[in-house]
């Protein structure tokens, strides 16, 4: 589901980012032919995320190393957990270690915050969706992420949806105004969200012909009613600052999802450690 | 101080990977001509950090953006602040909104929490400096917003310094000689550092010739019996999981750098909005 | 509404195809001063699209140039009009010709069939769409052309729609199968369309629930019943080998949509000359 | 003949175009797993070209397919010959289709074209050659094409030929004038060809030092006089809206080449069908 | 005649490999506001190449500085002769330096050398050639600089001439056999040279079509015989470690054109110094 | 010690500088299945360095070609050895030839120079260091050359050392301001370098805190005085037009580096022949 070739590029811009020249402790600490294992350790509870992109560190680093692991992406992994092993040339292992770490540990970060945000809404109909407040250069990873921890995902950028938000309603002069425009000039296959504030905006969204209603930070109240003004004909979903703390109640409201930039702009990483073991 | 070169490298990949084919919405939504202005306003105390990539975004997107700010990088910005404004074409606005955000934000996050670990430090003669734990892509930036916030880079990447890490030790075959081989090798003006665990290895470090020894995870009161061994004959770095409860304890032992992963692979993005009026 | 940051790289690699090492005959024939002008006329009737490009190519290769047309994209001229004229350097004219006149009138040709396609459909509802069947490299440009023929875009690619093809439906195991994975693991905003080649396959599809229905290959009499059948509920879109003289009938059953793989795989280049005069 | 690092970026290019973030349809509708064979079947009678490339863009997209092909490149096919398999995983052959045919209809349709040309000329000493209007960015695709349709090529670009046409002329200020200029400084290895219009424009251009003369848009007398006139000291090449149904005659006139633009600024795409069976 | 845009690629890769997350020592010790102006002196005799290079190293690096010459590429400059002056930051000014002087000084240093090997061939019909021993990378730059010091360009790269070596003729079975292979296939505008290395083999490539003729570390004695066999029927290029001592005798024997791998493979870097003073 | 990934884009760069559309000669002139060995020999005294290149530009050509060498980088080959041989097919081998030969021959040249300098100061501590006055876009294979030849590197670029030079000195007003500046901004892992003129200057540096000094275009007889004076606190580097006659007596000096760009910016390309056997 991961589109290979595109993580390959991020893989080796973030190499030679990290590299260049040389890595210039491996390559004379190390005589050469040293051989060994590396172990990735789960530090911190977590949700796995990311082991394919893990994986092709190494490999793009050196193919021949051997890359294994037990876990699929979503598992969750207590504490302690061994997460993956890498067998073969250390110096190939420690000059791939920091990038595969850094890209590992923040998938499995945003995944572990999205499962956290999918169990509080649980029960309800509510599905976790990201937005597109995502690391610039590294969005298929974090939308990547966000599935892999039970979330889905809203549109991938400004060419795969149509999302009307407060400012363009603003400049092209109001709901109705707006929709009108994009209605007419939309490609076949991309619905139409319109961003709105209030109930009597969702009205006006309702009768411009909007696929999907965004509530954009609506008090609980005014979401409930929202949703039963909506009745059902058309996909709800609710944005604006969503916490841990917030998203069980608004999950409440009926809504068909809810958004959280948070998932993505702000999830710490996930603390893994690489320990390596020469060979005897 | 930022090389700007790069800097457009990232912006554009960022831009291209937000609007690929085109901004389905701002070009069906919007006639064309409406012009009107943006203001960046900080909704929480922050500080600035970016001023000049938040301003390339724009100026990346379309030329002709009117770009205007009394902040400079460094500065703090109470809650409320106005940041900057954008002026021109609403279109351009629009779509380059997105990806100037979230550099922006990311810059001013992690240039504020920065600020908190030397606040944390102040007294002491300890340096804040970071690690390169960043976000793969993103480098030059973050550790830039480091700066930004009052802390020192370390190394930039594999190529411009020697860290012999435990990892290394281990492959190598101890302490004397993984320094023993780099110190035949190094290029000239690079720097060699030691990572240690105890204060014999601190001994062993010290006797093998290390430019800077680096403190792992050390116990407040072995760091103190370190700083008192080294004697000021090298630099001593404090590392491991450093956060904000310990700095300050850290710091009081007297070493001269106290590194953090969390300033750049855990920084919440600061929560800074964007408000377009369109020119009546 | 065509994304010119695309487009340049289009403009730049198709220069440097051309030019490589350089244009050996213009750097040697002309002594480098010569001024003039470049007037751009068709040699026979079309509809004009790509106005924004050839200028491009010419400001790409030498920003002195200045480029004036009194046409729009979109507009119908016939034999003799004049499209568009260039003035200053001839040595930068001369090199950019080749490829701004191929761009220009690739762009053209599609935009003058695609308007056949839309006139012969005339009075009916059907809209006319292009297909993935584009240039490889080209399809922003191809898609674009389409629009100022007055036909309307399917998906861009791969990634902005669902289309369920014959060929997934054999290797999922049926309509249903299919539809039922892909509706579970769709992003929000794509929409969801189903191939499918008689009645039955019809009924199938809406069962599933798909978005659009697209009836691929059926005879005329077929398409009326199945257009009855789906009543409204979900758009239909007609495809299949559809040329100048199916088109119209096609167009009568009732269908949403008609698509035609022809409007770009097929387009001859429209016939437009460049002529130079040497200011005295 | 074929260079194939420049073919796989095109292909690469392609395929990013088509996929960028990801099949959608494929990835979700399909398990993973499913195996099974595509073949590619003309439907109507074509001279085949780029099956290398066909091959290429399958195994770019996924190592593991196995192509198979009875033909080469040149060889004629009747409506309904099996032109290729493909088998493997059927989500990578999927994917990968539609570029792959893009492709392949686009090489075998020029190949095709040209092939009629050089038939129409067949009996005559006059080659068919192509020109620079080719499609932006796959110019070696399409030269191929025309060679294994049994044409010629002339130069590839601006650098490796030197043609001096009616616009040089002008800005040069004449025949004598221009090829003066240009035989003082041309590269050793590249050959001088003059456009002329009229018998005039032949006397000079050979006493100016024509390697090749081009009888531009001239009428089937005047060119049989021209031919007399060079009387074999140098090769020339008609030129001019050449179509099928002018062909022979101009051909009959004894010129040595007879270029067309049409071979690939006007190519239809061949009529090429990929259909996947299941492994069951 | 130097391609711009080619040019300005290898100057971007150069200042990167240089730069990279940038220049240290500059953006510190300078506060940044510092201008003056720095002035190129030739630091020996010489002959100036690559004036415009030198001044877009500058111009890439900082639009805003102002470059200064009152020469042209291909004078000679004795000794203290001021070849140029930039003016404005003097933070960019430092931080381009190096780069500029890299490529200026082999500009000229080719330039001054092939220079000496024209005056050496004066008075004899034979002019100097290059090859394509070049520097990787700096083709374009290495083969203007010839022309600068009075040379002349042999083929760019093997796309644009075809030269028939001893190891093409070991490999296709003999020069009869290689040249009839190669002419039923090359392209209409490029010229077919053949590499001989006695008498016989002279013949053998006259007879069989040669369009040049390249007699191969002949001894000069036997150059002669060759050039009176040939008869003015083709051009003939002497070729085979010549040197500034060979080449006037190697002149003298009436072939067209001499080639030197020394040209470009060796030659010194022009000793040429820039020294920058503030602005008081 | 070679990022053999950063050596991949420079061959790849180099093939594609070469070959472009295609290798006009060779892939006409075989039939293409024609298989054969060919030898590269020593034409003169040399050191070997680049073999790794050497070979990968024929394996990023053909992957399936055999490179075997008996011998290592830092080797001393004389007159006629036999360096490394290649198998496999002709085509593959005649097509990569030059661009091998070009590159693994400038490997040579600078090692053999370097040898030399280093040879003419055996017997003091003198180190010979390269510069930044390598062939842009070649840069680590240069400073790698050096190594092989015995000496030792500089710094990489701008970004990896602080060398202040007379032009900063002058910029920012003075040896002392222009080292305070440094230093308050320096990463942690960068040595300080001042270039000094005479012994005052000297004096300063050392007061400013320089970690190395570099004595620039200074008489022997001062350089001694200055190597006294400073009396190893820090390191001393002597430079400036460092020629194989001078190297010895400013080696006697007692300084601990001799930085000679001559290494890089004029070595000539080592005399190595490449004749290919075809099998019988």
């Amino acid at each position: 589901m991961l589109e290979m070739d595109a993580v390959k590029k991020i893989i080796r811009r973030a190499l030679e980012e990290d590299i260049r020249s040389g890595d210039v402790t491996t390559s004379f600490a190390l005589a050469g032919p040293e051989t060994g294992q590396a172990t990735a350790l789960a530090k911190e509870d977590l949700v796995v995320a990311g082991l394919e992109v893990f994986r092709e560190v190494f490999r793009v680093r050196d193919a021949s190393l051997v890359f294994t692991t037990a876990l699929s992406d979503g598992a969750r992994a207590s504490r302690g957990t061994l997460l993956a092993t890498v067998e073969g040339s250390l110096a190939s292992i420690l000059t791939a270690e920091r990038v595969a770490l850094n890209l590992f540990q923040r998938m499995c970060g945003i995944a572990t915050l999205t499962k956290q945000f999918v169990d509080a809404a649980a029960g309800t109909k509510a599905k976790i969706l990201d937005t597109r407040k995502t690391m610039p250069g590294l969005r298929i990873l974090d939308k990547y992420s966000v599935k892999a921890g039970g979330g889905c995902n809203h549109r991938y950028g400004l060419y795969d949806g149509i999302l009307i938000k407060d400012n363009h309603i603003e400049a092209a002069g109001g709901i109705a105004e707006a929709v009108r425009r994009v209605r007419g000039q939309a490609p076949l296959m991309v619905k139409i969200e319109v961003e709105v504030k209030n109930l009597p905006e969702v009205e006006e969204a309702l009768a411009a012909g909007a696929d999907v209603i965004m509530l954009d930070n609506m008090p609980v109240d005014e979401m409930k009613k929202a949703v039963a003004l909506i009745g059902g004909r058309v996909l709800v979903e609710a944005s604006g600052n969503v916490t841990l703390d917030t998203v069980e109640s608004i999950a409440g409201t009926g809504v068909d999802f809810i958004s959280a930039g948070a998932l993505t702009h702000s999830a710490r990483a996930a603390d893994i450690s690489l320990k390596v073991t020469r060979k005897t």
